[in-house]
């Protein structure tokens, strides 16, 4: 079997290319290769299908097995992958099928023939409380208080197909995750638990922002998270609607686009080495 | 740059074969390629160089960039590939010289034309209390009591170039590694710090091991402490001088050979695959 290593701000996936369609035992093999110290190692599987309606289909599995509905890093690195590798010619607009998200449509920056960096359009923001869903009936949860542990915090909580918490700190990049991000993940204001995001504002067009995400803990990059940051910091008028997000693995361009109400994401994909299983 | 990817019961070695010397820059590229999430991901770089004295020299680079002075994980791998890959053609005996070890002769049991084990002469232990290092001036630091938090326990103290408290266990696949492990680790009866054997003796050869290891906390094997565990569990005459060690990657059979006193231990090595960096 063959296959290619790739990452996306250092969420890293094993790249599967040359099935006609996805294998009954998908979620085995996923278990089974992304094990980092008997198998080839990464966060997760993905498949690259022939579709019907689209240019592909693309089938992610995580390393313990399950499904996720799409992910932000993977289709970057799954459009890299039939840029650089010729599957698609020429063509910078790629049509991706999703299993939760429909078609995607991403773009490619070429530089010197290879995807330099690719932008996702990642759908509307949800900002109705009861929808993202927090317990709060209001049209906009923007600048709320919420308590842990005696400490008070100022979050404006944003769904794009997850939810939320962004909350502006002095210094994101040594704020105490592991003690805040937990308690404000399984806070009752979120009745399905929440992502966290602590973000400091360096200017208009610049965030530094790290995350807690729901269920994992600190991650290297969560593209939902940084599209959240972004639509929370524009609609508390502190930074533009465009701007780029600094997080552990790398950075992401944000873009709220005014007239579709849409937000697209910019960022890069690299491709570490191919390889061929062994016997 | 072409790769190969092997572990030794899930301690994991990115192989390169083909330099003529040692890169000045070996600790740099293990950092680099080592890395899980952006990198190939291992447990360290192995390098296969000719050697004037043996068959081949191995260097071997940790993920931090350290360069251990040997790795009974490591050696099995460098034998399996050599072997594997026609290298040193039917020759099952093999000298590998090392940084800390001179020249180790390592023996293949072949099966259908690939290496299924191999033995490794992992040198004599040292007994002797101040030697190891212990604080105890006495020839032999055998069922002694060590207390930790008012909690008591037997150890026996061995060394394999390296220090072991083997402790004799209930339950060692269950044993709570991270309260004890440290503690242990630490203790003022060990002046280097030591590694921490936990054993449960099934039978007279069978013996269920879980270690803590000294600087890395609980690993998926550990060749040095299943040789002490055997030489501790010989010493107190609850096994034999030849047994099986199970550690949570997988079985080691020890043998400590009475005409020679040296320990002997023989285990698997696995190829997993083959791999091309891009660009």
């Amino acid at each position: 079997m063959n296959f290619t290593k790739m990452h996306g701000l250092g969420n890293d996936f094993i790249m599967l290319y040359g099935y006609q369609e996805l294998p009954d035992e998908a979620g085995e093999l996923a278990i089974r290769l992304c094990n980092r110290h008997f198998g080839i190692g990464a966060d997760g599987l993905v498949f690259i299908l022939p579709s019907a309606e689209a240019d592909f289909q693309m089938r992610i599995f995580n390393s313990d097995g399950s499904e996720p509905e799409q992910c932000g890093n993977a289709i970057r690195c799954v459009a890299k992958y039939v840029y650089d590798h010729g599957l698609v010619g020429e063509q910078t607009s790629i049509q991706i099928a999703t299993l939760g998200g429909g078609i995607q449509t991403v773009t490619i920056r070429a530089e010197a023939g290879k995807a330099a960096a690719v932008r996702v359009d990642m759908g509307e923001p949800v900002l109705n409380g009861l929808d993202i869903p927090t317990v709060l009936d209001q049209a906009l949860v923007k600048d709320e208080a919420i308590e842990v542990d005696g400490e008070t915090f100022r979050f404006t909580a944003v769904s794009m197909g997850n939810p939320h918490c962004v909350i502006l700190v002095e210094d994101a990049l040594h704020f105490d995750l592991h003690t805040w991000g937990p308690k404000l993940e399984n806070h009752p204001l979120f009745p399905k638990r929440t992502n966290v995001e602590f973000m400091t504002v360096r200017n208009r067009n610049y965030i530094d922002m790290r995350v807690w995400e729901r269920g994992a803990g600190p991650t290297l990059a969560c593209g939902t998270g940084a599209c959240a940051t972004v639509v929370a910091a524009a609609l508390n008028g502190i930074s533009d609607r465009s701007a780029t997000v600094s997080l552990a693995g790398g950075e992401l361009l944000i873009e709220w686009d005014e007239a579709s109400n849409r937000v697209f994401m910019t960022g890069p994909a690299a491709e570490v080495y191919s390889g061929k299983l062994s016997e």
